[in-house]
């Protein structure tokens, strides 16, 4: 039975957790900024210090779902997406609306990395 | 070409696939209850049988996907689920609102674990 | 550290990341069909070669998750995939309806499959 590592471990769910060289992060949301743009940059922010903390880096992520509260806003979180991923290392992606766990929140990204 | 092990096994879909020590699941509903509380329950009980079946547990999700037909009944999932997950060893999570295959399901888990 | 190989990388994602024996596809859509049964062929035609050239095929994936622009066209979706998936060798699955990145896009599908 191979260990299961967490990392900010909550009573609903742990931000990260890791088996083997295989990483999972929770779905991440960050409403400090109002506008997509502002929270992708938040949001993937907390994705670099998850993946350091889990000894992996966003050029090993190997798959990311990206959930947008109104889809129209899919170019304005692509201004932030494109900044921030490796350029030649982007990993497999899905977009879809969904409604998040609270109206501020206008983005949300879940990823899966290895270290 | 490592093996993969399937559990009821249906023309649409498996219930579970096991490859190496990864166990995935289907998405679970259960509309024997109207209240997302009660359906909760009853989807996360239907996973503690699958993962019993492919040899693991609840202590041994590493990310979890809920997908709720309408999000304002995110404090009423929580219930069950915060009753149900194991303190200490919660996995990653990923909640969104989604409408679901058929309009009596309110909720909708799918879930990823280690053997 | 273990590489991931990708493949049809582009600026935003890659169409296929692979990491050991897994294989992650990115979100699969096609709009050469208005419906649904036919956008879910051409996608699950995508699917099959970008599996093809990862070293995999539908026989091997473990898991899909399918987003339907409107879940009433959920039998629709059925009727490709049934005729598509193969017999005893079904994935897990979880279909929900998401708003997908252009509304001519009805369904999306992205997979996890194995070498």
């Amino acid at each position: 039975m191979a260990q299961i590592q967490r990392f900010e471990v909550g009573p609903r769910l742990s931000q990260a957790t890791v088996h083997g060289d295989m990483i999972f992060l929770a779905g991440q949301v960050n409403n400090q900024a109002k506008d997509v743009t502002g929270q992708t940059r938040a949001v993937l922010e907390q994705i670099d210090h998850l993946l350091a903390a889990a000894g992996s880096s966003k050029e090993r992520i190997v798959t990311a779902t990206i959930y947008l509260a109104d889809i129209k806003t899919f170019a304005q979180m692509n201004v932030a997406w494109e900044a921030w991923v490796p350029k030649g290392a982007t990993p497999a992606r899905t977009t879809v609306e969904a409604k998040l766990a609270a109206p501020e929140y206008v983005v949300e990204i879940t990823v899966t990395a290895v270290k």
